[in-house]
């Protein structure tokens, strides 16, 4: 941590501003310059709150060195990592496709979604059964029937599921009945979410924030470790900028950027970002290329009978140029398609 | 609701969509013009789903013509309402001031900042007993020992308490001991919790989240008073930008806006928007004049060791400003500070 | 400057880098921490590139401790300036009020503009000849025969004027008719027009890039500055966010924000940043009221004929609100209406 | 364009608003709902402005349903584009490597750098002899000293050259010397340039300005279209958000959004997108995944020396790479990169 003084402090502001960074253990190492006197903190800041300093008389600024995040970063843990949801691993050498309908309506559109996921060479599906909706008018999911569904479909094809929690309440039940727990980007400072399924010992697909920095994502996964969860895969699904052609914007950079932080896998949701059809198999693509672990995916055997966000969903005539996807671009990034390594 | 149909829409492709509308009782008008052919929704569209029409072949755009939010829109509620919080009106008459701590720290602390906010013209007082925050490892709060401060400090004082709930399973505990309940920023898209504070009997402070937009913010208000509570209180604190010299971006536009589309009252966060102390006073000022009809504020008496934005809050050699913006500037609007109402 | 070496940067490498600083005639000071080594530099950084250093090896981060703009700066300029306009103030002591019609169309709609700017209380009277517009087919401006226009208005009715200039070849003519030159937020960083306008002789009202950063801004008015023309204004006009609740959103706390970093007046534009007639004059009181140093504002006798922005001018019913709004804010900011100080 | 009316309109109103539009020789139909009338327009809105429109009383929005650019607009050109810059062909077929130096600084360096290019299959030359910076005291270029050693170099290499004007009067000098003509983003509506280039009889390159909507972007490029020249290639290089892990945030999602809306070829600079030398690759891979007809890459042979954005350029070590993935990459989506086109 490094405490800038305004051409302002006075010897005394600067005297006091030692005094509380050395009762907090820490070693204050001052350079004096002609503008400005700066305060070098060296040892263990975490008991120093950088808000709290910038409030003294006569600090300018206060300015982090070393990354808040302690457990999810790859600083202390070089080596990037793979979780395995139910055997299907998701990570440094792999690419693996999540693919499902965007919510649970009927046990026939479940399964048939789920046979054309596992036909473009999904290994494992996502489905909702609580869905957040910006509307109270709007179809807010099946609930614990929706999951019992899914469970069933588990059954018929032999997928594990990944499907979202919106209440820490719901985490249990939901937890007990499949394979990850997913994050939505309106619960990612949901702390108490957060801390709930950091506790349910179920992986996590955490997706970011629609206005999450970088480091507010990669805090909302520290929330989850911290509770003994390191099985926590991040996931980029745009965020919310100016631009109105897209309904959200996919931030592509995000996947090397995280990886280099975090050693989490780093997947992406082309379906959200784009909220359009036509733009699901470029920013697929665009995502497996920048190294992406995976992606995931709405499909969807009727979109004009969809409940949710039927518009952005593959259909059956996409799912060929999809598998292709799949085998061809993985391989130029050094990675197998994920379905390859559990057949 | 208009749907546009694009250059490459056939008769037939018009035809289903005239189908599919009239299916869900609502009338279609179909204009065809030299490039493109407009079909105008006559009725009652609530069954009908933008999205999915969107999804439909030929279908350019789908474009609604009236709000989605019914409960809280000014269109059918031309007047705009008075929230009475204990007996303290919110409103289009008065300019209401609530402050208090950031955070509940200690009795003390609490009362020492009841006293700064009452002696400025405070008529509720603010003070954080759940603080969601972004690193795990920050202070987060007392929890219902902080609940027990307020409760203790309003007997004091005589100021009713407006209070932060983070969960839904939290919301009967803290709505026994408070007068207002608080949703913030980070849970403005937390349903669940929306719904909760809904039913709790309270009224509610609905802070604006961070990157929702007018419509989503007006839909959050919608989920509460769908449950049957129409005593809301929508407040500004800021909008994510890409400019970093404040913490967030203080939207003071969205005052007149938010209080033309809606009938609920308006209030601005100066504190939380800019994140500075030297920016309160002149962001408040900004608010009231805008239209606002109050501001919250962080007070501390020792900033310097405040556990939480200690950087923000006004301390004791503020309040006479203050005291004067509160006395000043609601005659200019037709207002009066809500002090004056309730000696 | 501070710079942070990464965890991997060895002996060597901060040896580098302390060299490129020396020879630079620079002071290094090393500090080295468990995790981070930390060379604050000492002396005239003007000649090391920021940039440059954070790509040598080892090297995590350059942090800047200094403003890097000098002659707009405040912190050798402490007290704020006033700049005149052909004897009419704008600065810390008053509120001035530029008011005239989006475009100059007629010589009568000229005129009438002006008499309206007047009867509000403006004491400059704005007007654009040449106009840039989003689209090539929208009216683009008289050109040299609207600056004739405003030259006539302007002997007519005793009002300097302000007009915007897009060109750099186009600011000897426009500067030899006017009295203070605009640059508008699509030249934000233009930079050969800034220098031309720097050259120029004339004051310059220097709107902020729609997406510029404060830092960004300042050192716009530090192209011109660096021309030897101080006598610059800057005129918050809105910036591009995510909301489309408002054509831009005015970011009020840059009226606070911008006088502590500068000395230079800053005024505000609630036309262009609301880009709606009902947000004008709650902006504007906001503006004020934040602590503007003046306002400028579109007027158009026959808005619904305007050829450009006509939804944003205020008409003649709104005049007398708006003269309140100059007599009744300004005194309570501690300041005069200028049009006081000029008759 | 459909006019919707406020739930306040009366008949007269929609009577004036009519009349406005058959006396400009457009045809109105008018659908009367419960709570809102709609008026659909049909024949040649181009004299029509959507923003008197929406002044006028009882109009509640005016929406477009129509793109307001034409030369550029895929509607009326359904074939996309290629575009020949001296030979080398930028357009659906191919993906072309544009690489150099971000600024031209010694004849050796640029040399090197277009041998680097070469080596790693460019077939244009990038280099900047004009650049506009944020800051009045960094590198401004070397002005015609550097545009003289570009034609040496392309002499020596036989590469053709792009390189950047930054204002109108430069643009006969800039053009007699290299093949292309480069808008940068700061440039994005700098109408005058826009025009100027338009009519200079070379091909341009026209970078995104950073906070452009898609919108803007190819209302800038019909600007130069309108002049005469269709041969403009678009160019993607991050926008600004609120994200700060990034210089600026890539939107990969333009690529195929601009392509479906326009014929012209759509390229990214995926070195000042993320402002980092370790994100050159993963970008490029993206961009290229996603559909871009090349890209556009600083390489610098001793990039801590540079004068301009060192810290982006790639260095020797990273031109095999570079080289495999335009190698690899082209071919999966059906395309040919450039270079072999040439040879």
């Amino acid at each position: 941590m490094v405490i800038v003084m305004g051409p302002e402090a006075t010897s005394a502001h600067v005297a006091t501003v030692v005094g509380v960074v050395q009762s907090a253990g820490v070693e204050a190492f001052v350079s004096k310059g002609v503008q400005r006197t700066i305060v070098g903190l060296v040892g263990d800041v975490t008991q120093l709150d950088a808000a709290s300093l910038r409030g003294m008389a006569g600090v300018r600024d206060v300015m982090r060195v070393s990354t808040p995040y302690k457990l999810v970063s790859r600083e202390n843990h070089p080596e990037r990592s793979t979780v395995h949801v139910s055997g299907v691993p998701i990570g440094p050498g792999t690419v693996t496709l999540i693919a499902g309908p965007c919510a649970v309506e009927t046990p026939e559109q479940t399964l048939d979604a789920a046979r054309m996921a596992q036909a473009a060479g999904a290994t494992l599906l996502r489905g909702g059964a609580y869905k957040p909706r910006t509307s109270p008018y709007a179809f807010q999911g099946l609930g614990e029937a929706g999951l019992r569904i899914l469970a069933d479909v588990r059954e018929r094809t032999g997928l594990p599921i990944v499907t979202e929690v919106v209440e820490a309440q719901d985490v249990p039940l939901v937890a007990s009945y499949v394979d990850m727990l997913q994050v939505g980007t309106r619960n990612a400072q949901n702390f108490g979410l957060l801390q709930a399924v950091g506790a349910a010992g179920k992986p996590v697909l955490l997706k970011r924030g629609m206005s999450s920095t970088m480091e507010e994502w990669l805090m909302a996964a520290e929330y989850i470790a911290q509770r003994g969860n390191l099985d926590v895969v991040l996931c980029e699904r745009g965020i919310r900028t100016f631009e109105t052609a897209t309904r959200n914007t996919l931030d592509v950079s995000a996947v090397p950027v995280a990886q280099r932080l975090s050693h989490l896998p780093v997947i992406v949701d082309p379906s959200h970002s784009g909220g359009r059809r036509d733009l699901v198999l470029p920013l697929s693509r665009a995502a497996i290329a920048a190294g992406a672990d995976g992606v995931i995916i709405d499909v969807h055997p009727r979109p004009e009978q969809a409940l949710c966000d039927g518009p952005q969903a593959l259909v059956d005539t996409d799912l060929g140029e999809l598998a292709q996807v799949m085998r061809d671009f993985p391989p130029l990034l050094g990675k197998t398609a994920a379905a390859a390594l559990t057949v």
